[in-house]
């Protein structure tokens, strides 16, 4: 299958962090690419992807940047395509890379997510492929159920470790 | 026609930054609905709302909120639609709102846009729906066209007065 | 006994911070239970909890959060019962939690502690208790007389050990 | 009647921030009192302030303090009643007072409201009382049923102005 | 004469801010130029200028942006010219366009000068011709002469003006 | 009499603020001078201001400045009078200045005051001199007083003036 | 010989920090005492110490606290004697200390310095006793000169060390 | 060759971060020095070196330091030569440094790059010696170019590697 979704970072030292976004993708069976280009360092390289993404068939693209992070802002002037942005930890606490994607111009808007949330990113996309596809839609739902579960199993068993603590 | 987006806010002087993205709809024909909502002040209010939005035609909220902006992340946990989050500058310059949307958990996602970036979740919501919606799709290329135009035509228009800075 | 005072945090990752909470409470005898709910990912189940808390005897609820920490300002919208915040620092050293939780809209108050201030949370429940409890005002006097006695046992330790630097 | 809450604030500058809680308190008919004592410059009346508040019969201190805002602090450390403080916007856009009044050592809370959150400091002192006083208990359920209808009821209104903006 | 330094902006709203920097080259005869281009509103327009700046016979570009600021950084990608950055104060103070245009990755510096420093970013362009440039090196040297000069008259004044402080 | 304390500022734009210290040093009968001389501007003249200070009979030095603020830390470099710094708000709400000037390194101490603290600039000078010279002391204890007087007088028209608020 | 500068900090944690404040007046053979008093746990202690410590022949304070850093203002509003106060990081990388020493109020200054800044509160203190006290202040030039010195060699071995890096 | 880079360092403990800087100019040939001096503990040596720097045949001065970073605005200020500024990550994740060197006054400019960045001031420095240097103009080029390579080989290994997150 064509990938749908793309993960695009700034470097490879991004890939710690984005992981988390490919795995996400893979268990849900929602096809994707990921690929590492900066925006600064192969501009043209940027162009070419951004530009081609919606022909090759890509719905969604997620692009994780620190520091100044200016890739998904770059891609976001590119496209009509929705853009993740996914600001990474690499200095001031990841302030930096937040700021530099979230406080976008009028006109050109990044959808972004936590500082190093590449598990959002990705459940952001697959929450947008859900408005027109119903398998990835009951899909979304199950996760949902399911994160609800293991937070109430976590408290049950919260509850039993730490007995010691109620007062009687 | 149904509304198709939900512009949601904390409170009704969010309003007054929130009209850029009802005029946005507007201009592009996507209906629409607007209401405000206290995340803290109506909880089963927006419970309501949210879990009953996707039944109602929902297909993407927008969500603004000042200072501990809780409202885009309660919504993003009450359905599988896309929530996109609009830090209102209220205190703090808008930092604390911003924090309050972005740093999400993982697991719910808040597609957030920059400070008072009303226009900007306007457009975002339309990029979505563009996905499977090729006449908005249509509108979203032009948009983007007519965006660009307006600065080529403001910079020559600042060639023209700006003359006197040039030097021969 | 039932207990009278109700420590809720967003996560199991929470606990380690929490505990100091715990202890204090035990150590005073105060009655007490503990939880992991999650505003985002039990939304049901914080309601539950929220709005039944009264009824099932709790007087003064501890709510602690990271990053985005809706969770004590979502409890303090459901119950007219005080609630204590504890911002947990998770990320940007806790600021986006400790904003996330002081900052809330007028009508509905978080009394905040400081980043990870899990022990002042439960110190401060008790003062709250201490109000209509004899057994308790009498404990927190002590509580705060022994505080004074080991701040200057811990100087006249420090008198000794450090007696190289006075200078003769 | 005696009363049984004290405003307390760093400075008379601090006044037209404080007057919400005073309103408040008054609305809800419970007695208060209001003063001007600074931690800095009257030291002495401060101490005799907080050493006796509880025996005068008071329950709940409320202190505003801006800049290196010491207030709310020194007062927690001569006194077992809880002590609400709230953060005047003086300089640094409030961020000073905050972190000086809520990044309390472990020992002495300061139960912390958002910046000039005057209104929920008043709040929060009733809800206190509220935990061994029934009539202030059933008047904070009111308040709150009420806050919620003023919302509902700004929500018809604006659904009812801004219908311009709804797409048929 | 053909330009030698390029001042671009990112919005014709930063021309205010900008006009220093005009000003000053003006005054020091440097043949210039200046243009509004938005890094995420026209890209195609940004990488023309940025790829034909240097056969042009541009020597040195000012880029001035604010919000998440990336023209500096975009234009810095695409040739080897000198790039001088200015944060331009829109939003947070310019705290996010000072950050957005410093905190280049490693291999694609900006020369960045203060928030709204259009008149440094000039001075430093100059500093860069005066290397290789008598005439401009010598208009430098009386540049700074005379920033000493006001200063000394200023504090001679100052002492003029405000005998009535000296204590006899 | 030859001046005892030297006030200077980075640039004339000051003046507003650093009046407060003038006036103070006026009223206690503190002889003093006031210049203006930049770090950067005039780096000869602030050499030639501080390596002659001491000998001029000068005791303390207050320094005021703003932005990347210099002056002070460059001042107490060159001698071993003790050198107060008041940061000057002129941007990013002082928070530059007052880094600039507080975070000497370890060698050279600047006695830092809060931002655009003048007056607090020169009571602590007083408080120095006060230390070898009987009639400032006493000055200085006066003042004080003083100062407890203001407050305790404030408190009690505050008393009268919101008596409304007392309820009975 | 009685001390005549008193080191006072808010916790025996702090000590580790404040040694290089204890070590520096060893060196220079300035009489000192060192305290841990808490502004908060022990407030009559600290009230004893700050009224008393003029009578017992202390010259100057350095008061060190982290957090919400109270204790230097305490002291200095009891005293007329020069208060020099350290934050200490203990979180938020020591800026809540920071502003919460700082920020004074009008009327009563601390003379801050840098985060864990001992060794210039040290420095600071000895220059204020240099003022009427010929042999620290023979001291401090000496002092002075020798950190001079220091650097000087430092350099020269730098360029030793790193002449493999020199471009022949 | 006589250098006409000098690299000067606040502290030898800047040396690891700065060694980036020298490999970049030893790779490229381009001759340069490289000295610690302290802007506040060695200012007639900082004044030596500034003054003295173009006359030596220095053309671009890269100057870092940390704290309260002044060394790079004091050379700025004795020169007409552009200087570099380097903020170094010492404290407050080098937040203060970078604000005490870019936040300069009008008339005094300095070239900042990111916070420890090092190899990018290295660059600007190559860059602006390119405009008369064509040697060194063709070096930046393939530089640029190389670093292009680099990338999109990067991104071709990554693609290699994680191929098992492509779902097929």
């Amino acid at each position: 299958m064509n990938p749908i979704v793309s993960i695009i970072m700034g470097s490879t030292s991004d890939l710690p962090v984005m992981e988390a976004a490919a795995k996400f993708l893979d268990d849900q069976k929602i096809p994707f690419e990921m690929n590492a280009l900066s925006a600064h360092r192969t501009p043209e390289k940027v162009e070419e992807f951004a530009t081609g993404a919606q022909t090759r068939g890509i719905k969604v693209i997620i692009a994780a940047a620190g520091m100044a992070a200016h890739l998904p802002g770059v891609i976001a002037s590119m496209t009509t395509l929705p853009v993740i942005g996914v600001p990474i930890k690499a200095s001031l606490d990841g302030m930096d890379a937040l700021l530099a994607i979230v406080q976008m111009p009028p006109g050109i808007p990044v959808a972004t997510v936590g500082i190093n949330g590449a598990l959002n990113a990705a459940i952001l996309a697959a929450e947008m492929l859900a408005l027109s596809d119903e398998a990835i839609h009951e899909k979304m739902v199950a996760f949902k159920e399911n994160l609800k579960k293991k937070i109430v199993k976590a408290n049950e068993e919260l509850t039993d470790i730490k007995f010691n603590y109620k007062v009687d």
